[in-house]
């Protein structure tokens, strides 16, 4: 390779990410915007709004794990026992058996914990199956591990269920893994106990790993209560992802765990084992004062606390049902019912001068200063993801404006 | 790929890492030692020793940047502006052109700032050049991303300079880089200016990027002053990897730089910063809040705090040097002169019934609860790696030990 002329061989994998499509966006609002204060309907980052603040009683353990000056050092790569531990029981609250600490692997954000899965499953000729639309860092991922992704559809009439037969005709013996992403992530869907059973008995049949990205775990407010994948561990083994980001509200914490949900072992291998452990290793993970606080986080976070989060996404989600329904070019095949996001359908062809998702996002940025993320960007072409996570007054104005804007573009 | 059956196809590149050789040394101790305390003179994490404890002003700032409520969310995956900008300015002190808050890419401690290098560099076929002996990061991250690692010997009878001969010997057309870590780790060395421009020379002859690492920055108590390797960015790129850890005494905060250390910009190719860009957003960096503090820290950590570091390290690795002249045999090329560690040669054939560097470790650990690498883990058997950032009382407690051990087991 010569850098020095400028014969870079070196590409980047050929992907849009939400954050570098949300700067374009956020680029091409006006200067001043007729006065009106730019909306962000566009990351799963509730932390701007003060009723989206984290409890107390984390933000103080972290400060005395910090002040303690026990935590300064290195802690192990897969993390500290302890953390390792409470997590381990937490999790293990929602599960029909036990997790030990052994199968829990602290890592820096549930991003990280993405990065990981995908690359210690990696190999030559490797593919894994994600689901369409998808978190796009799991693309990105695979792309730079040189894994093949392969789409199957969620089906937005069910509720964003996984077409299991898509599924099946895609798998073959370089099939590593299928990615799940519940409470769902663009879509807003929460899997229902019987449907995960399917998927779990699915990837039995196929002999693969189910990726379960739980990051929005507990952040379920409609009629399907939140299931772990890991209650179905033992028909497949399931490498849970999550992170203290949504449920305690502190995605810059970068506090995240991989887990080996899997009570028959198959993750346990010790050869497995030992790749993971080494893959650690070369990951810098998050800060040890960080993790050191995490046992109290856990213990001492009130339930008042959480339900407070569940009522106002309740509510916001509420308020996006509700004015979706009076767009008339705008429709949502699923009512959000969890995490702080969903998809809703534009009907292009009601508008005289917008050409497709993209265009909608870019006029809608520079005319009404209000962010929504192009389907695109997910991998569903005329949709938008539309975040709920805000001030209920911030997102009914974010709201109106998009009503103002799609009544000018219609016919 | 079929878990469930056990057939694991997925093998752990088959490298020694320094925690996990120093676990199975540790777990080695005698359970009560005879009542004598375990000294680690192992790893370079010092926050053990209240000696090495971080200044209250770095600390602070981090509490106040929790509390401040402001730095709970996502920062930009390359890192908050306010942090780029303040690391490139304190980067520049050293330099004699003013790095942009655009060379540099905040990381999750130094060591994802390595695996962030070598991800980037990666292509089918590549090969980098590592030192001999070498921090075994780099071994183990060019296996994972399959990146050919070729080895070029330091010499130390000269003071652990590079092997110039062998670095042109072992390039072909897909190197893509050369390692330099100083102030040395495993070594202990500082390189002089010349040294370090003869490099810059030889990898712009072979079209390379030179990659140094300065975790150790400014940790120098002997002739040579630190220099860092970006004051030849001019003649060949340099990507330069930092952290605070070291300097601040805080590994465990894993706040770390990338930076690309280039005034002509061969390493601001458009393809090249959109590669980095994308790799930073798969990665799950440092935690905002740190980020954030990052500021005040670099500007209002006084002086007074590094020099009682360096006053510190000089007076231990004198110890070092004293003590080790006076166990026959053991003996030390290069006395070291900046870092936190450095090599001792092992004549095994002045001891009765040692093997190799190994089985010096463990029967060390086993009869004097002292825990020193065996020089193998950083490619130099029968050598040993003795960390000297310690209490002086604990390190002439160790080193006494040491001098028994080998008492006892010489002809």
């Amino acid at each position: 390779m010569n850098v020095e002329n400028g014969k870079q061989e070196i590409e980047a994998p050929n992907h849009v990410t939400i954050k570098g499509m949300l700067g374009l966006l956020m680029a091409n609002t006006d200067a001043n915007c007729n006065g009106k204060k730019v909306i962000s309907l566009g990351i799963g980052d509730p932390t701007a709004y003060s009723c989206f603040y984290t409890t107390s009683a984390a933000q103080e353990a972290v400060v005395d794990s910090l002040r303690s000056a026990k935590f300064n050092g290195y802690s192990p790569t897969v993390g500290l026992p302890q953390t390792r531990k409470a997590l381990a029981e937490y999790l293990s609250r929602d599960l029909p058996y036990k997790l030990s600490s052994d199968d829990v692997y602290v890592t820096a954000g549930c991003t990280q914990a993405i990065e990981m899965a995908l690359s210690i499953l990696a190999r030559p000729g490797a593919n894994i199956l994600l689901p369409r639309p998808c978190f796009p860092i799991y693309g990105l991922c695979a792309a730079f591990r040189h894994i093949e992704a392969r789409y199957f559809d969620l089906l937005p009439e069910n509720g964003w269920e996984v077409d299991l037969n898509a599924v099946k005709n895609l798998a073959d013996h370089n099939t590593v893994a299928v990615v799940i992403i519940n409470p769902g992530n663009p879509c807003g869907n929460v899997y229902t106990y019987q449907h995960l059973e399917k998927i779990a008995e699915t990837a039995k049949r196929l002999g693969i790993v189910v990726i379960s990205d739980e990051v929005y775990g507990h952040l379920a407010f409609g009629a399907n209560p939140f299931v772990p994948m890991g209650v179905f561990g033992s028909i497949a083994p399931v490498l849970t992802l999550g992170s203290l980001s949504k449920r305690w509200l502190v995605p810059g914490w970068r506090l995240g765990w991989l887990v080996t949900t899997d009570p028959y072992g198959s993750l346990k291998s010790p050869k497995f084992v030992e790749r993971l452990k080494k893959y650690c290793d070369i990951c810098g993970g998050p800060a040890t004062f960080i993790q050191a606080a995490v046992p109290t986080i856990v213990e001492q976070t009130q339930e008042v606390f959480f339900k407070k989060t569940i009522n106002i996404l309740k509510q916001t989600s509420d308020i996006c049902d509700r004015k979706i329904k009076d767009i008339p070019c705008l429709s949502c095949p699923h009512k959000p019912e969890g995490s702080m996001a969903f998809m809703v359908k534009v009907n292009i062809s009601m508008l005289k001068d917008i050409s497709d998702d993209i265009d909608f996002c870019f006029k809608l940025a520079k005319e009404e200063c209000v962010i929504i993320l192009p389907g695109l960007a997910v991998g569903l072409k005329n949709w938008v993801r539309i975040t709920f996570a805000l001030e209920p007054s911030a997102l009914e104005e974010a709201l109106e404006r998009v009503k103002s804007f799609c009544q000018r573009h219609s016919y």
